[in-house]
C-alpha cells in the first residue's frame, strides 16, 4: 500500500516524460504499437541464387516473431540502391503465405544489385546517405544479404554508424554460389548450384554415351565460378569410379595446358568411347588470360565472362577432329529453384534467422557461419563470425581436392562436397509449372525529403 | 471314357510328331521352355529423350507379361546397328528391378544411332541382313522407338520381310524431343523437353529480372528444334500475362527480320526493364539460311546446329548496346529426367505397351500414337495409324499457334502445350544424384556366323 500510494503520488521525472513522448510519437511515425521497437533494413545483394528468397524468408518471418524488437522489415529495392534512394519495400504489407512462399521462390524477390560502395576516403556522401536513410526511418538494423562485397560494406556501415552517432547493427547474411566465402563451411546458394551441375552432368553424360557410337563423342558443359573451381567440381560428383564422367573438369585453380588436356581428351575417346568436360568460366592459361575473355567488365570491375564451352570444343574439334556438343548452364544453373538441395535450403533459411537472432542478442558486425560438425553423419550448426574476417576475401578450391593431374576430384573433395547437394527440396506446382511467391513489394513512404542519385 | 480311350489309343499322327520335335528344338535353342513365342527386337533410333527408356520399360514389361508369345525381347546395341551387326543385348538377363528402373533412367539403355537405313534400291544388302539376323535368332516382332526416320525402316522392313518369305511383325514406337511426328497429337519425350525449357525460362527469367537494374537486361535461352518451333513455343508457358517473360521466341517457322527484333527488344527493356528470349536451333532468316549454321552435317544430312544464342546476344549489344547473358541448353533440355513431365512419362509408358499389345493382336506395320479426347481436364488415349501416315513426314508448328508478329505463342498453342508439361514424375535420388537402372547389357550370343560391316 506504502509503495503503490507512494508511486501514485510522486511526480514523473521531466527526462522520463520527455522520454515516453519521444517514443510515442516514434511509435506513431512507424505506425506501431511497440513502444522500442526499431525498424530493420534488408537487402540483396550481388547474383542472386535459387535461395536468396528462402534466407530472406528466414530474416522476415524470424523478425516477425519479435514485434517488440523489430517493428518492420524493409527491403532495398534493387538492394542498397534502394536504400540509398529511399526506395524501400514496406514488407509487412505482405501476408504471412507469401513470405512463407519465399522459401521456394527464386531470384531477388525484392530486386538484387550489383552495386559496391565505394572507401570511405572515395565516398563518404553514400555512407552518410545510408545513415540519413537508417536515421529517418528508425533502422537499427541492417541486413546485408550477399558476397565478400557486402561483408566489406556490412562492415564499414557499422563503423561509420557508430562514429555517426547512430549505431547500427549490422549483420552480413551469406550468400554465393561461387562457395567463395572464408570461415563459413559452405555459402548458401552453392549447394544448390552443385545439385544442379552434378545432376545435369550425369543426365547429359548419359545422353552422350547412349549416342557416341554414330554421335557426339565429346561433351562440355560451361559452368559458373570466376575465380574458385568449387561448382566446377560439383560436377566432379556425377562420377563414382574411373571411367564414369565428367572425365575431364577444368578449374580456374589450374593453369590450362593445351597439350595434356587433348591427350587426355583423346584417352578418354579410345577408352570410354566418350569424354564429358566440365569447364568453368574461370578456366585460365597459366599466364592469367581467360580462356575465354570477353572484354567486357561488370560494376565491381571483375572480367565479364562466358563462352569458354565452344572455345574448349572447337580445340577438341581442330586437333582431335571428334563430334562434340556443348552446353552453357548461365543462369539456369543458379536459378534452378526445381532442382535445389534440401541441405542448401535448410542452410539458407538458418543463416536468415541466425543473423535476426544474433543482432536482437546485440551482436553486430558479424555474419553467421555455417559450422560442419561431421561429414558423416552430416551434422552443421550456426555459429558467428566477425565480418572482418570474410570482406574481400575469397576462398579458393584447395589443391588436395584436385586431383595430381589437375583434371579431377579428390575424395576429400567429395567428402567436403557431397552432403552439400543432399536430398530434394522440391517448390510446389501449379500446371505444371513451379509455384512462386507473388510480393506486392509496396513502397515505403519517403521521409527524408532528399533526393539521392546513385 | 470312351473319347478318353480313343485318344490313348489313336497313334499320333507324323506331322504332329515332326512339330513337336521341330518346336522342342527351337525352344531349346532360345534356351525357354515356351514352344510357340517367338523373340522380339527393340532398338532405339536417333537423339534419345528424358524418357525414352521409360517406353523401352514399356515395351520389356509388356513382352515379359506374354512368355508364351514372346520368349525373349533383344535389344540392340547402338540401336539398328546392333541389328546389322548382329549385337544385341539379351534383356532377359535383366531383373525386373533393373527393367523397372527403366522408368526413370535418361540417355538410351542400349545405345542409340543416328544411322538410317537407305532405300532399298541403294542398299538391299542392309535389309536382307537384319532379315538374316532376324531368322537366325527366332526374331518375330521389331519394336523400332525413333522419329519419322525411324518410322521409315520400320515400313520397309515390314514389306520386305514379307517378299523374303519370313514377315516380321514391325511396330515404331514414337519418340521425338521435336514432337514432329504427324497423326499422333503429341511425341514422348516433347512433355519433359518442354516441361524443362518452361521452367528453365521462368526460373532465369526471374533471375534476370531482380538484376536487371544494374546488370544483365537481356537473357537469351537457346534450345532445340531443328525445323519445327515446338520447344520454343514451350518455353512461352513461362509467361501468363502481358509483360512476362518471355518477351521474344524466335520459331524457325517464322523468318528472322533483325528491324523487327531489335524495335522489340528495346521496347520490352523500356517497358518492362529486361527482355527474355528464347531461341530456336532453327531460327532462320527469310532465304532459309540458319541464323548460326556450324556448317557441318549429321549422319542423316541435317546441318549440324549450335550457338544460335550468342549471334542473338551480340546483335543486341552491338545495335542497342544492353548487357546480355545467354544460356545453351543442348543436351541437359532432353536428358533432363529430373524434371520430366508426369504425363510424359506416362505416355511414353503407355506407346511401348501398347506397341506390344498391337504385336499381339496381329497389327503390324503401325505406332501407337496419342489421341486427344479433351484439353481440360486433358485425357488422352492410344490408338495405333499405318506406319505409311508417319514415316518422312514433319508437324510443323501451326501458324496460329504463333502470335500475329510471330514473337509468341497464341492461347491455341496454350491449350495445346500446357497439358503436355503437367505433372512432376521424380526419379529416387540416392546421396543427392538421382538413381538410374545399372544395367548388364550381356550379349545374344551370334548365330548367323557371317559379319556385316556398317
Amino acid at each position: 500500500m506504502l509503495r503503490k500510494r507512494h508511486f501514485r503520488k510522486l511526480p514523473m521525472p521531466r527526462h522520463f516524460v520527455s522520454a515516453m513522448l519521444m517514443r510515442t510519437k516514434i511509435s506513431e511515425l512507424r505506425g506501431t504499437t511497440t513502444m522500442s521497437a526499431m525498424n530493420a533494413f534488408y537487402a540483396q545483394s550481388g547474383g542472386v541464387t535459387a535461395v536468396i528468397n528462402t534466407s530472406a524468408c528466414g530474416v522476415i518471418q524470424t523478425a516477425r516473431k519479435y514485434p517488440k524488437k523489430i517493428a518492420n522489415v524493409y527491403a532495398g529495392r534493387n538492394g542498397i540502391i534502394g536504400a540509398l534512394t529511399e526506395d524501400m519495400i514496406d514488407t509487412n504489407k505482405e501476408s504471412a503465405a507469401t513470405i512463407a512462399a519465399l522459401m521456394y521462390t527464386p531470384g531477388g524477390a525484392f530486386g538484387s544489385a550489383r552495386y559496391k560502395l565505394k572507401g570511405i576516403d572515395e565516398n563518404r556522401a553514400e555512407y552518410e546517405r545510408l545513415i540519413e536513410v537508417f536515421k529517418a526511418h528508425d533502422i537499427g538494423y541492417f541486413f546485408y544479404n550477399g558476397g565478400n562485397d557486402s561483408m566489406d560494406t556490412a562492415l564499414k556501415v557499422s563503423q561509420i554508424s557508430k562514429s555517426m552517432g547512430f549505431p547500427v547493427t549490422c549483420l552480413g547474411v551469406p550468400k554465393t554460389v561461387d562457395n567463395d566465402l572464408p570461415v563459413t563451411d559452405n555459402c548458401p546458394g552453392f549447394g544448390s548450384v552443385a545439385k544442379y551441375v552434378a545432376v545435369s552432368t550425369q543426365e547429359a553424360a548419359m545422353d552422350v554415351l547412349s549416342m557416341a557410337k554414330t554421335s557426339t563423342k565429346v561433351f562440355v558443359l560451361e559452368v559458373m565460378g570466376r575465380h574458385a573451381g568449387w561448382i566446377a567440381a560439383a560436377g566432379g560428383l556425377a562420377g563414382k569410379k574411373p571411367g564414369d564422367a565428367p572425365h575431364i573438369i577444368l578449374f580456374p585453380e589450374i593453369p590450362f595446358q593445351q597439350r595434356a588436356f587433348l591427350k587426355r581428351v583423346r584417352e578418354c575417346v579410345e577408352k570410354y568411347d566418350y569424354c564429358v568436360i566440365v569447364v568453368s568460366e574461370g578456366a585460365a592459361f597459366a599466364n592469367g588470360k581467360f580462356l575465354a575473355e570477353a572484354g567486357t567488365r561488370d560494376a565491381f570491375g571483375h572480367a565479364q565472362l562466358g563462352g569458354v564451352a565452344p572455345v574448349v570444343a572447337n580445340m577438341v574439334r581442330e586437333n582431335l577432329g571428334y563430334k562434340f556438343h556443348y552446353a552453357i548452364a548461365d543462369y539456369l544453373q543458379r536459378s534452378a529453384r526445381h532442382i535445389a538441395s534440401d541441405v542448401d535450403v535448410k542452410q539458407a533459411y538458418a543463416v536468415g534467422k541466425a543473423a535476426v537472432e544474433f543482432a536482437l542478442r546485440g551482436k553486430t558486425a558479424v555474419m553467421p557461419v555455417i559450422k560442419r560438425v561431421s561429414d558423416t553423419p552430416y551434422r552443421w550448426k550456426i555459429e558467428s563470425a566477425a565480418l572482418g574476417r570474410i570482406a574481400n576475401k575469397e576462398k579458393m578450391l584447395p589443391r588436395r581436392y584436385i586431383t595430381t593431374d589437375g583434371f579431377g576430384i579428390t575424395e576429400a573433395a567429395r567428402r567436403y562436397l557431397q552432403p552439400l547437394i543432399k536430398g530434394e527440396n522440391y517448390p510446389p506446382y501449379i500446371n505444371g509449372l513451379p509455384k512462386v511467391a507473388k510480393l506486392k513489394n509496396r513502397p515505403v513512404k519517403p521521409k527524408t525529403g532528399t533526393q539521392f542519385v546513385v
